[in-house]
């Protein structure tokens, strides 16, 4: 049974200056406080923290930038997200050269293809660099695919894949996953995306966590993930609670849509929070602005915390 | 705040005899068994109902046959399900006439429209029949709409719609549901139509449930509704562990998707404990047969049940 | 080979009145003026004709005012949509006892299935109704499926299927279908359902078209169809030019999608040509009004034709 | 009115080697038998061209290979594949340093977001190299999101946009997106890139194709599109029968989809024509073997080509 990774391993946001630059000062303030609230593990480079918007270089100055930071304190997912299999591998090879304990991969996509060559795409991403647990990222919301229970643990039992990262929001295929993966012995570390039914996957028996609002707030998922360690579910209930009323910085934003009001509602919480500098946002995407961070200040005050910036102060801190 | 219906509302599956008529002997077994057990109420008609194979006659037949054998003692909600407003709004008077304590509605489907459409449609169907509660169906899988949170809030609030009966799989978009609903004094009873998530959707705040599986067992779903009243958290996480291992009988079939994997696993269940005295599926979906039975039974007396037929006797209870 | 229907065969729209009655005298006026330019079939209770809008009352007065207005002079298929196989028989069977030269259904919608559901589907609507032929309706925007074209050419083979109404806007899925369907020896008689590309179609090998834009301007395809019988393309690419800019029509209208901007602008454009007495719309989509009568106006005039009435007057025409 | 590009610019379909590396004889072998056949231009590294497959390092050597062999006969399009804006632009300054005339680039994937989004990637890709054309590569298949044709035109009318690639198989869009370009004074180069429905895009009014087929066979996309340019349309059926006929080698092949049997069928043909000494895929894709091969064989022989080798020598030419 997979026990090397469990818990709250939030997926990192990554800071940016106003001129776009990888905003190093705010990073260390953002990785310390989440590591010092008690989180288990980071993510850096998940959809969350920009893999996508990011090149190449700027890949390589994140993972630096948090392997620097986190000095082993704890360990640190490292996304290589691409389109296809040689792609991805050259990503693996960075990650494992620059200290990463484990690699977070998805499925291929933008080309059309089938089941085969899913299988094959992660059999040869594990044959590249066998040194690393390899993570399957399963989120159709991106690459247009949910990966299959069946292969996931197939290839779980056979030693390609150490675990899954499920941001499907297909709350019934993890359940089954989880119960296919206790039968065959637990060979996968079945972590949950989500940040507002985490208490519905953690009840169906989810190894942890990889929340993006953890940024924002970490104690509260990791108070969650000791009580359910406890079977104290009142608890657990009581903390998905209050998380899911804080998560809804990310639906008050009008205007906007997708990855722009998303992590973009995390930068502005950061920023209003005093943990980002700026909540600049990568091309072609724009911050978010004016009555848009008054709204996130606005829920971020009922649930209770404390604003060190003004939204004024947030909206213009993108600004030259 | 709406209290007028809680806790487990069994979508109930229609037996057939061999011939496609509806076998009233088994539906009065089955509907006594799922009384018996202490459910709340019980939704005739709907997805797993096989509302949309059923002739107009037939579904007159259906409704009239439960509302006999039901008698008053639990309320019966009623689909009415068709593709535009004026088509539904004739099975929703149809209902009435015929006793039902509330109606059930999906947004139209097969043309195209948008939210205007989709409220108006709403609206009209509450003006025709205002006696009776209507219940938002909000089931994407089959209309291919996913019905937004805040048109259904608002709808409620304006006495529009009772409560929703979600089946959408969004566990994300059902928790934020929730809270909205709370926030703004409870206007809709909200019920999950999930069988495996249903602890999840509990913690999150549901109303009550809508689970095909309890057409199977029903003893178990009133258990775990129970004890979420009761705050006993430990108790749902168990009976839902049990619960989703006795739902694969829907997993274990092969060769066949859809709604005679689903509902056909059902009804082989049910033949199986001697509920239904066939699996008979409607046109033009053949009953499971052969090994997809022995499938089934398998995943019954895993789950500590006892078989009243062997698989041999219900694959043959179809034949002429 | 099947030489029975040929040519241009179109959807007939569904006039009504203010207060939502069939209009019989506009029908009569749109029908026979589709006759008169020469078209070689109508289509009643299409997509277009709001079949999924009526109820079954409604569609038997549609048919039989059909029936009466049309009198023999030309062939009318009867559209046969409804979720599933019985409720499809049914209609089928009304159709043929009023008189209907062929039927045309859909596979089944709103329930899930898969491909063995699909052609049981048909083979039972054949049993079902042997004396009519049988189209196969692809239209997987409304129903959320595309029929294969090898299951067609199958069951064209075997006399289940007369031919298809291809509204799939998958060209090259229906390039292929016509090869296929020529090297089977023409069992099938394919129609295409646009109203933009069908030059295209006609130069694949399409034995006719099924365009709504017909209703309001039918002399256009007909001069279409007679140059492509001919080989004259020249004369086919003007008329498909003209015809284009005439369908824009749909495309200016404002706010409103679907149906409502489609049919809506069919209904809005013969009331401008005074063909219509209204642009009334069924339940729950309402007419265009105001500014988008006059987008369509002005595409009409830019197109040559003659308003019979003024846009203000369209537009209180479904005043009370 | 834009008239640098029009005609016949196929997508370049990349030899390898068994051991994967770029197969450099067959590549030229290849190009000048396209260049010789009359094409009006060639596309590297489109989605067909396996962009989505190669590392950076392969992407640059298959540009530079494209451009030695090419010299300047024809001008060539580069394809600037990736998830988002700063990556893209990457690859364009890489095009532009190695001799692009005009670079190809899709809207963001991966991440989600929405239309201002979508044209702020392109405004911004233009200002980062806006020495060269931009096309707009239309392909909802792979990115998911349809590029509207009213975005477009505005774009090309500012010159952003020099033109568009449509690979979305809605012909329709593409027909009003002519119609559109048009009125508008004719700013963007509209290439379809279909390949057995380009008659019907030409006599939408296309000013070219980008066909994959043309890889396989290039002078009788050639020969129609002189055909269209002398208003030959007899000619044009013609040729796009033969052509339609002979793209039947993509839809031959079991038990394998995608870019599999597509840019697998082609390669695979090539081979067997002589003119790619392999048909090996890019990973995790597996090249065509055995049956499937024979099927390719047998359809190139129906369409009159002569085979250069026998099917088990294409099966052999990726062993080791």
């Amino acid at each position: 049974m997979t026990t090397q990774f469990r818990g709250v391993i939030p997926p990192v946001v990554t800071p940016l200056t106003a001129d776009g630059e990888v905003d190093k000062v705010s990073f260390a303030r953002s990785l310390n406080r989440m590591i010092d609230a008690g989180v288990d593990g980071l993510f850096t480079l998940g959809s969350s923290g920009e893999v996508a918007f990011s090149t190449d270089a700027r890949r390589r100055e994140i993972i630096q930038t948090v392997m620097e930071i986190v000095d082993g304190r704890v360990p640190v997912f490292v996304g290589c997200i691409d389109t296809e299999t040689n792609r991805v591998i050259e990503h693996a090879k960075e990650a494992k050269e620059l200290g990463a304990s484990a690699i977070v991969a998805t499925c291929p996509f933008y080309a059309l293809g089938g089941l085969p060559e899913i299988e094959r795409h992660f059999r040869l991403i594990h044959e590249a660099v066998p040194e690393l647990p390899l993570f399957a990222y399963d989120i159709p919301v991106c690459v247009h695919t949910k990966l299959p229970g069946g292969l996931l643990v197939k290839l779980g039992q056979e030693g390609v894949l150490a675990g899954v990262k499920d941001s499907s929001n297909d709350d019934v295929a993890f359940r089954f996953l989880v119960d296919d993966n206790a039968k065959a012995g637990h060979p996968l570390t079945l972590l949950t995306g989500q940040e507002v039914v985490v208490d519905g996957a953690y009840m169906a028996g989810a190894d942890g966590s990889v929340p993006g609002l953890a940024n924002v707030e970490a104690t509260g998922y990791v108070r969650m993930w000791k009580a359910t360690e406890a079977g104290d579910w009142a608890t657990v209930k009581k903390e998905q609670d209050w998380l899911a009323a804080l998560m809804r910085i990310v639906t008050v934003p009008q205007g906007v849509a997708g990855f722009g009001s998303g992590v973009g509602a995390f930068k502005t919480a950061m920023a209003l929070l005093g943990v980002f500098d700026t909540n600049q946002m990568p091309n072609p995407v724009l911050p978010l602005k004016g009555e848009n961070v008054k709204r996130i200040a606005a829920v971020l005050e009922e649930c209770g915390m404390t604003l060190a910036r003004t939204p004024e102060e947030v909206s213009a801190s993108t600004e030259a």
